[in-house]
């Protein structure tokens, strides 16, 4: 809450006290536009003298708190309901378990820190960072430990990449149909990394002519770990420090984290405490009896690490219904691939009658969240939104019943099939599916 | 703090025993990187068995804290020392004062939400978004009212800018050499918005053809304005309501602030509840007593809107000492330009005797902070520091000298010079000048 000093200081009495225009003139300015601007609910209720334009707003009339109230600054009050939500009935413990992104309430392409979706095996690590090592080991020339300040002193980059957990919009395989898209498509976060490439570390250490494989390994009291082809580590892995600018958060993993772009977020070990380099992979938990797929003939897909274009609606959608009967109206949404950059996402308001291209907005970074809209005339009929992404190697974005046909419903991973929400009448929005 | 449970799940055992490398062969691998990687403590302070790496850590022996514990994520209590600061004596009043982003803590070119540094006039606005209206007035055809919800029907755009106040580094001028480069350059933040662009409101309200300057008006209490030529608003400037992906902070003028891009802080209003269009300038406070460069003539510049390329080392730096005695070392900082993008920034180690590209890492954006890193191999012996910006317009940095010798010492504004820190032989670091 805020204090409210009586203000002595530069407050002023200045009220918003002049006129506005006639309910007339704003019908009239209302099709000048043709319809294609905002409509003024604001402007008929000031008519009747909206206090909130004839009156000295509250705020106006104090001081309010002052450089010193906020070392660390967080959301306004008014902004209570943007958090991370778990489902109750979904895991048995809260310490292996996941929450979700509130999508539906960002924009932009960088999620903030704050309200990056969480999935944990052991609970969040609460690491002090004096006593973390992280140790190279395995088939390398000198096994190596390092500190956090020791890790500083290798050349660094920054990068923005999504990490999307595999499992992301796992119960739409058999069409559970969650009511937002927070719950449907809230496994993903986007940010900018500042860490070392782990090429750096793994040449410090010296890998051995038949080295092939890499095992992280988590701090965590799982102890999470998964094999990842050393290719991909000399490649564009990073050993991750900062997150947004910042350190990273205990709940990604603090102090140092592993980066694995474009690849399925299990791989990201968090609290990394040592890469194992081996010349096989080790068949772990997360690699045998999860995170692989299991088609309709009872083989099981596996290392099916790269994530798959995809995208969805994140407004209008169930948690944010329309809040106006008709006119100009945003849609809103995200994209992304694990190949490379999105080329294009297209949109239907029709529930694919029609398709138009989206407006792509801000930097478009490779394996990175791209920001689409689509401006358009709501006539106030029921909407059925869908959006479809074409990535850099020129992939589509599948149906989701494109999907099922081709791996079944066994699976829980990689479910990117295009998402549909009807908008009703009335604005508000359900999700649901087309054939 | 975190709840430790004892863990009877998902926890392991499993210890860091495995062997590292004896002095000796540490040593050896040092020649042989030719002492061009990193030295390794860590190593030494292992082979007499480091409890960090020969015992489980506690961290591993129980299960974390769940994905429940924190809807709204903040940082570890390791970083509680990571914070916007003030300085009492600066100013009589919190309430219109100063706070300073810790840019020796960051990394990358975001600014956490958190973190942004903090200049009002008559304290935080507390605003309900329900009762939050925009006004456009002045020469307009049909003055307006807004809503948020109104704004966001507007076409928006996702842009990064920094954000400078024109008094940063405004106690260089004589030379206060603060121990610092949160509070020598710290009033700076660097974030991607949300908005939409001013152009297309003032085109919904209208633009009468003698039209030719904007005055933006905060709703805090003290109603803070400025002056903006209409050219300025018809370019680039957003009516934001989103950064870093969420809702502004209040700090930053929740719901709805002007985003100014390129030009000095003062004129992103914050809290915005009223854009008036006139013929000519209103000569406000915050444009003439404040805001406007006196020269050594007696002479005031005013209307200096353009913020001139600059840079500052965040590491090393006083609050951010070198933690080793010699060898591979990460030097870097941040640069940025009113005017577009930073096309090299040059560093020196010897206090200007040699000059040498920096690397410049990160996406490179407009009127953005941009992330430049320079690796060397430290001897151990004293160092003086600089870094000197050129924009994509051709412009260089200049010395603090320069600076004064073309304006003299009475202004608190625009200071733009070189900064240099000397790193002593133990690692510290002071503000310094070199002539």
């Amino acid at each position: 809450m805020t204090k409210h000093t009586k203000g002595n200081g530069p407050a002023t009495k200045k009220a918003l006290v002049e006129p506005v225009n006639s309910r007339r003139s704003f019908l009239k300015q209302g099709l000048l536009a043709g319809g294609a601007m905002v409509a003024g609910a604001s402007a008929l209720r000031a008519e009747g003298g909206d206090p909130a334009i004839t009156e000295t707003q509250e705020w106006a009339q104090y001081l309010g708190e002052g450089v010193d109230a906020r070392p660390y600054g967080t959301p306004s009050e008014f902004e209570k309901h943007v958090v991370r939500r778990n489902v109750e009935w979904l895991t048995a413990s809260t310490e292996s378990s996941v929450n979700f992104t509130p999508l539906h309430e960002l924009d932009g392409i960088i999620t903030p820190n704050g309200l990056c979706f969480e999935r944990h095996h052991g609970g969040i690590a609460n690491v002090d960072p004096a006593k973390y090592r992280l140790m190279i080991n395995g088939l390398v020339d000198k096994p190596m430990v390092f500190t956090i300040d020791d890790l500083k002193r290798f050349p660094r980059e920054n990068r923005v990449y999504f990490l999307e957990c595999a499992a992301n919009s796992g119960m739409e395989w058999r069409g559970a149909q969650l009511n937002g898209c927070q719950f449907t498509h809230g496994m993903i976060h986007n940010v900018m990394y500042t860490g070392v490439p782990l090429k750096l570390i793994l040449e410090e250490a010296g890998l051995k002519t038949n080295a092939k494989w890499l095992m992280p390994e988590g701090a965590d009291s799982s102890g999470m770990n998964r094999s990842i082809p050393l290719a991909k580590g000399l490649d564009d892995c990073l050993v991750a420090f900062a997150m947004n600018g910042e350190a990273l958060r205990p709940e990604q993993g603090y102090p140092v984290r592993l980066v694995v772009p474009g690849w399925e977020g299990n791989m990201w070990v968090k609290w990394l405490r040592r890469i194992e380099v081996g010349d096989e992979p080790w068949h772990a938990r997360e690699e045998t009896s999860k995170y692989t797929d299991l088609l309709e003939n009872g083989i099981a897909r596996r290392f099916t690490w790269e994530m798959d274009a995809k995208s969805v609606i994140t407004n209008p959608s169930p948690q944010a219904p329309l809040k106006h009967s008709k006119g100009q109206t945003v849609l809103t949404g995200v994209a992304w691939s694990g190949r490379g950059t999105i080329k294009r996402v297209d949109v239907t308001i029709d529930g694919g009658k029609n398709w138009q291209a989206a407006r792509l907005d801000g930097p478009s970074l490779s394996k990175s969240m791209h920001r689409f809209y689509f401006d358009f005339d709501w006539n106030g009929k029921p909407l059925l939104l869908q959006s479809r992404a074409i990535d850099s190697t020129g992939y589509v974005q599948p149906t989701k019943d494109q999907l099922r046909h081709a791996r079944g419903v066994n699976s829980i991973y990689h479910n990117n099939g295009i998402q549909t929400w009807h908008v009703r009448e009335n604005g508000t929005v359900e999700n649901v599916e087309v054939s």
